[in-house]
């Protein structure tokens, strides 16, 4: 008699009631399964629905059995509607753009991590987003340890790109502070793993094209880039790269700080906006690596300046998690007013 | 003010008093990191010691920042045998080979992950490890879910190799099920990722020297094949060969099954050992892959059966966890009479 | 003025005429472009054709810039049968069992990258390439070193599967030479890189599938085994899997030796049958890496035996050089009567 | 009687005699045997030493045999001079500065991989190579293309370093034809490949420490950094990053333009510059990849320019071949008078 794991796979005794019930739309791409492993061991909610357009037969994921024992279901938009308090959206921009009206309409609470609702000017959103007419109330952008209390007031929240999230965390401070030269360019050349690109096979995700190789895509046409211009106020000129590794984004970022502005300057700025940060660590000069944060929700941040007043950001996440599931729950931490660690550390 | 951080790096609430005081030894190499990584959020335990040989200068792990916030200090064995009730040893044989009988003297319980203890054969320990003079009373063999009464009633746990715990958990119940042809051989083909041969930087795990490659190593001369011969009970061919990945082991298994013995036999053989295992997940013929089970603590077993009589077993499991870090954390939970999948699902 | 580059990219002075018209069908695929690689520097060929059932527009290869100057262009049967006076089909198996015949007919030799002509027992045949109904007059199996001058003397060649090349290289010496044990299993562990699925995306060829995971497939179903049982003659346990890697093939071969058989008897065995090969290298018990054969022609051949009797073989080759392009041309050389390393070594 | 492997492992018929005697010193690292590999095939010269500091007992290299058949001998200055009439020095900055003004004294013309001679400025080759006193007469730069009547004309080269090589070659015609705005950064984002960090094993290079990861290095202090400025003529703000493969460089660079600076404008300069270039292949708008490049002596150069004058130049190369061993060789062929291809292509 092993008493040990009569239990299986309930959750931890002693963990609060899971008392909300949510859903994830769009249950089977990468950042779907991802929701689904954080939540199920989430000590205050219950998974009512994990949905597909098309389950193609296939009820079960593999990956999440003995963690996730429920069914995958076609989706069901008036079921999602009734039985769900709180719905992720892990979906095609256009599908996202159609059923988040519907489920807030329901009274439903949304966390969108398409792109469809994250530009707020009208003449970016209709160019890279033109499926989505207008925003709705209620709707917050969720870069979470800049827009804490929007988010915690939300009906819906917008999650950031991973891009984004990777350039933004460390350059919006220094942009409030105001040590970064108003005239000078801010170029973000930015690393990322193929599961960014989503879980469609292509000649671009094939292993024999990624593996080996490197290369620069999306040119001064990335919808993130429009993303991040938004969120720093001013132009960036933001490459992407597709690195041989599966999951990270390393984000580095050059800019020309002010007079007089030095390393420890940065290491100020950057202890005041996120020194009580749970998923933000300030590793300096030490600059950050993305083994480090791989399937964690950190974000880790380090930069150098030199004499000449030039400056590096190195930022690093995982995407699938701070860059997308991760900072999600995050958000719906924020919103249930409950811990923000609480599933995610 | 954002109440969601202040309680921050702590545990969770309502969870068990954490009232276990434990230490690693050799907390800087992969395992020693996995296992603060894991006991950091264990409800029932406390860190009280993060040891290593030399900590050259560095206190700090940067990829633990956050998770576990205390230090890293020199071995002290005087302080280790005082302060913790039960010690984990992520050491070089030879060190553990010395530091586990003082430490049981001391009546404190011990988790040795080295293979110091592991053979129980005089001859056999004194080939492999000769270091290792004799073993101590109330040791056990930490196959958890096949040792687990006698883990729970140990003083001190040889925890298995990595490629013993991916061969022997597909093997063994067959064996006991009298299913497996008694005079053919048993191939054992196994692949591992290179965190397996530890941190020391040598030309073998050159990243050079691994990317893009595939080689075969220790044939005929691997102390793992003792330790799974031990397990199995007869001579098995085993041959472990190194990837270009960093974790996780894949073992294929070839065996001749006795007349009448189909998939199903086997399913129904591996149903009855393992049908309530809440880390080890039965696959079937759909044959299980490293990337389901990296970064957990489960083992997917799958199989195939002709009409011949071959079978073919395929195992999966993450070298560091369930193949060291997480079976040594599912002992100890044996051990302390929990839940043993607590801290590890 | 810089006479050195004037003559780019013509070929070497002094080689000899390029006077034998070659084509190939098939150019855009994985062993399509090396084909293109390796003629385009070949001295006694020229390229007349290079072709593809759809060129999607596209006429040029990238990575083949400066390298194959011509153009992709329609399959077009009737001007390929005038044109060239070898064709290498590089063609899915349905494809090639169409064209073969006509271009024999008209007078024109083929060398076959597919499987549809390798397999001579037509019930085998008609199990795996069932649109094969009958094979030409004046085939060959292009198994080089072993077929030579079956080869020379051939107008087909069935350029053989990139497994079977691995498996049988090793293999068919020993067989040959009696010190195989009749009554034991044959064992073949292949690993293999993904270029061998082909170019075509699916959902196992996705960089995030493939990516620190391995997996087993095809057990007791994959038509190489069928390919290496005639090569073999008799019955072989093959597994092949896939490795988070692009090129190349490790094949590890368990099998039991004659009594009194040693590592010396193997490798006079295979001193005699290898020692004046130049594409087999034999590293004896000094085991052979997939990266010392990456981008050659080489199959290295290492072996192991133990006084109990069992021995282990490793073979490596790439498989998109020996196990098909490379071999292929090695073929064309033995068939034209020039030296078989030309254009390769 | 098989004839066509009689002549192996020789050279092809027909080529030039091998008349030219060179030797490589420091074989055993990556490019010293990338050079042995080039070189063993090259028709106009003969391999009569590979040497290296110490062999350990290890005269052979498993990669390149029935390639490079001769052995690697300990390094002897006397025998070296005597006999090469030119000789690569692939070794370690301090070694070639001693070794490089001995060779040239007695008459032997010398291709230095090291950064030794690299920096003409005084003070700066005092900072990063303070083992070099003084640069030698008839010393070239060798970035082949933009530097080959002085190669040409040369008693010794200095090889340029890998990252200068990917940097200057798309730099280094718009600064020439005055498209670069002269007030504004020129950023230089760079990813290598780990064998460029060389063979000797470190935390750095271990294959568990890269696979999965990305990092920035030597931010404001890669030497790499001031061998672009000497090749610019300006400050430049360089940051290399390691990738998880093992060959390769991208290197995007991020400039302003001048006024009315389009795509076509830099079409044209870099026509004009290396329209007729063998090893560099103009890729436009169609950014390059590594894997494009890898094991090949070519640099492949895109770019893209926006209305707004923001231009981001994307350039590819092997390090080990056009960074290192296969742009020595191409050197060696400018100063031997042949055809820069010879070897090469």
């Amino acid at each position: 008699m092993h008493t040990a794991v009569q239990s299986h796979p309930a959750g931890r005794t002693g963990a609060p009631a899971k008392a909300i019930r949510v859903a994830v739309a769009g249950a089977t791409g990468f950042t779907g399964q991802e929701l689904l492993r954080i939540l199920a061991r989430h000590p205050a909610v219950t998974i009512v629905a994990a949905t597909a357009s098309s389950t193609g037969g296939v009820r079960k994921l593999p990956a999440l059995a003995h963690i996730f024992t429920g069914e995958i279901t076609p989706l069901d938009r008036a079921a999602l509607a009734s039985q769900a308090e709180l719905v992720f959206l892990a979906l095609p921009d256009k599908a996202a753009a159609e059923l988040a009206p519907e489920l807030l309409e329901a009274g439903v609470r949304v966390i969108d991590l398409s792109g469809a609702f994250r530009l707020r000017d009208d003449a970016q959103r209709g160019r890279w987003y033109p499926e989505t007419h207008t925003l709705p109330k209620g709707l917050a952008y969720g870069l979470t340890e800049l827009e804490r209390s929007s988010v915690a007031a939300a009906r819906m929240v917008a999650n950031p790109g991973c891009y984004p999230t990777a350039a933004l965390l460390p350059l919006r401070p220094l942009l409030a502070a105001g040590v970064i030269a108003e005239n000078a360019d801010i170029v973000i050349d930015a690393k990322s793993g193929v599961s960014g690109a989503g879980k469609t096979p292509s000649e671009r995700t094939h292993f024999s094209e990624v593996h080996g190789s490197v290369s620069a895509y999306g040119v001064f046409g990335h919808r993130h880039g429009a993303e991040i211009e938004q969120g720093a106020g001013r132009q960036v000129n933001f490459v992407p790269h597709l690195m041989p590794l599966d999951r990270g984004i390393l984000s580095t970022t050059y800019v020309r700080v002010t007079p007089g502005t030095t390393e420890e300057t940065l290491a100020g700025v950057y202890e005041r906006a996120y020194g009580s940060e749970p998923f933000i660590r300030l590793t300096g000069a030490a600059l950050p690596e993305i083994k480090h944060v791989a399937h964690t929700n950190f974000c880790d941040v380090g930069w150098r300046v030199d004499a000449s007043g030039r400056a590096v950001l190195v930022s690093v996440i995982d995407n699938l998690l701070k860059g997308a599931s991760g900072q999600a729950v995050q958000n719906m931490n924020a919103m249930l007013g409950i811990d923000e660690t609480t599933g995610l550390l």
